[in-house]
């Protein structure tokens, strides 16, 4: 079977880019991806891109079109929104459309401008990622919706706060030498614990930041990176999607997130590989206790010991197992519609060894995305491997 | 390599429905496809939906994991989003997942409300399917950007308002026995010649009404049919997709569509047929002058022929190549998210022999479906035939 190697990646800045429309953020990550994966942009044949909320915070859906021209690409071009998952699905269909000979070269990646809008009128975008009829008319955001998972994780397993702050600490410690980060500054467990309620038991530094953002990653067959020498020793080996109910009232568990269970499961048999294989893994972390239940759906630990993973040392920079070395959505950022492409290019990064963080992972082999839409009613968990 | 089947399809009657959600349009049309079908819903592998403008009508991106729980299937589901095309591209990639093997049934298709908004709100809905910073700010929607379109039309190749009142007309006839239609009424040349004007020189019925609707189609492959025994006679054996520049403003000509020439170019070259050999076709009517542009593009006839082709019987009723014996967007209506889930429907009935109006093309093999987003900023192209 054809092997999809990553032959380029491409970010800008997360952060606040009043001064750029989404177009021009799209094409800086591009560009940067064809330099990285020395290919021309004639090479393309499909644009696969993920956005979440253009249509409020641009005025602008029908995006691919757009930043097919942004990108310098004439080609079929497609727009996947899966709420903060959009890019995740975009890199996973680019995967698929590589590995059945449909395509050669695939351009995917992601774009959100989120900064431009308050936070009143962001927090009212986001929540369009939730069931509109039976979450979000009763109040519901998502900063409340991820308290009430962490709150019956709490009542499930135990763990506290406490437990939460070592993560926000870790990511934000991981994001001080990223200069693709928006925050890089450390925040210490105190400061975290110190910081004012958002909503119980979630505080400010259990969130992620409004960011503005893209990502863009060149993906090409192996032939093809073989025919064209170039120099592309990431593959992408596993991929996987999963789909649960939308609303948290209609789950039997809330404390749990099976559609990435799920994308785990396809992902690790696609490409043979198992949890203990996994040396280093960007999860999605865009609240605090997101990154607990991930890394239980991934396999990483069993069920009611993500909680302490952090606090531990398993999951911090010179741990066994590193989890969002880049510093996570929690202190990268969380540009929706771009994260899930960006989760690809810092493990690519990270297993070339050309990543500011690479030094706590010499020799890592295998990476694992993992990526969320909603309150993980959707999740693509994709496997990454130094090609042998 | 797989041929991929239609083994089912699923309408809502087009029209006004203030009394349903989103979700329950598509369960609706779901259900249809399914019991079509006879497939098990517990059989479906992937569920891709497309919708367009949710995020204003509804509240409601993230709608996929909704559409699956309302669709009674438990399976990864995406969302595509290409403006009209949205519908259109997430049947060309269930099309293309089907044929790589990744698997056998997929459920496909879309949805839309937009009568619950305002003319008003409606028109600037549907203008985030254009370029933002450079068209919609100068004040152009749509009804503006085809009237663009259609003075360049007769400014290069001749013909009149009345040329177009004969696609008016001709496609209303065509509605009149679609118990899917919105407008199931006769409307004459002369009737569509009085209507008030929209954008000169596109006057009332020279433009799709605002429709709520959904559309959905059950696809497996050849293998899957023939051991479950389905009764699916109907092939796609095509599928083709192209780009183009989002602004008209940016485009070497504006009385041209390349998009939806490289999308046909590449679904025929697919299905292995030529122009010649279509019997039947469904073509994205928003405006009375998409349709002469699409037929052109299409190659069923040279440029600046497109404008006569109504007028002169070639593509009525019992013309040679009828096209849009559903109705088309025109007359059947345009939820725009649907659409293109639609012709693929109203296609398989024509050539299955169910359609009121297969009487018409008696025998018919080759079907076309052809889909735009924008001002044809994307296209996607579909060939469909009766297997042998």
């Amino acid at each position: 079977m054809t092997e999809v190697r990553v032959a380029g990646v491409g970010l800008t800045r997360f952060g606040s880019h009043p001064e750029r429309a989404g177009r021009d953020l799209f094409a800086a990550a591009a560009s940067r991806a064809f330099a990285d994966a020395d290919v021309d942009r004639g090479a393309v044949d499909e644009l696969n891109y993920g956005n979440f909320m253009g249509a409020l915070s641009e005025n602008q859906s029908h995006q691919a079109p757009l930043m097919a021209e942004a990108a310098g690409v004439r080609c079929p071009a497609t727009r996947y929104e899966e709420a903060c998952a959009s890019a995740g699905v975009a890199v996973r269909e680019a995967v698929r459309t590589v590995r059945s000979g449909a395509a050669d070269v695939v351009l995917a990646g992601g774009m959100e401008r989120m900064t431009n809008l308050d936070t009143g009128a962001a927090t009212e975008g986001l929540a369009i990622a939730a069931d509109d009829l039976f979450e979000v008319r009763s109040g519901v955001t998502f900063p409340g919706a991820y308290a009430l998972m962490a709150r019956a994780y709490f009542d499930a397993h135990g763990g506290d706060r406490r437990d939460l702050a070592h993560v926000a600490s870790k990511n934000h410690a991981n994001a001080v030498p990223n200069e693709f980060a928006q925050y890089r500054r450390e925040v210490s467990v105190e400061e975290a614990l110190d910081a004012p309620p958002v909503a119980t038991p979630l505080h400010l530094y259990d969130a992620c930041p409004i960011t503005d953002g893209a990502s863009a990653l060149v993906l090409v067959s192996d032939s093809y990176a073989e025919t064209h020498d170039l120099d592309a020793p990431v593959a992408v080996t596993g991929t996987g999607q999963g789909t649960d109910r939308m609303a948290l009232a209609d789950r039997a568990d809330v404390a749990r997130t099976p559609a990435a269970t799920d994308a785990a499961t396809t992902a690790y048999d696609d490409a043979d590989v198992a949890p203990d294989d996994v040396d280093v893994a960007e999860v999605h972390d865009c609240f605090t206790v997101a990154e607990v239940l991930a890394i239980e759906s991934l396999g990483f630990v069993d069920r009611g010991e993500g909680i302490s993973a952090a606090r531990d040392g398993l999951t911090t920079a010179d741990g066994d197992l590193p989890v969002n070395l880049s510093g996570g959505l929690k202190a990268k950022g969380h540009p929706v519609g771009a994260t899930g492409g960006s989760q690809i290019a810092e493990l690519t990064r990270l297993l070339r060894g050309d990543h500011p963080n690479a030094d706590h992972v010499p020799g890592a082999e295998v990476g694992v995305a993992h990526n969320a839409g909603g309150t993980v009613a959707s999740a693509v968990v994709h496997v990454l491997e130094v090609a042998e």
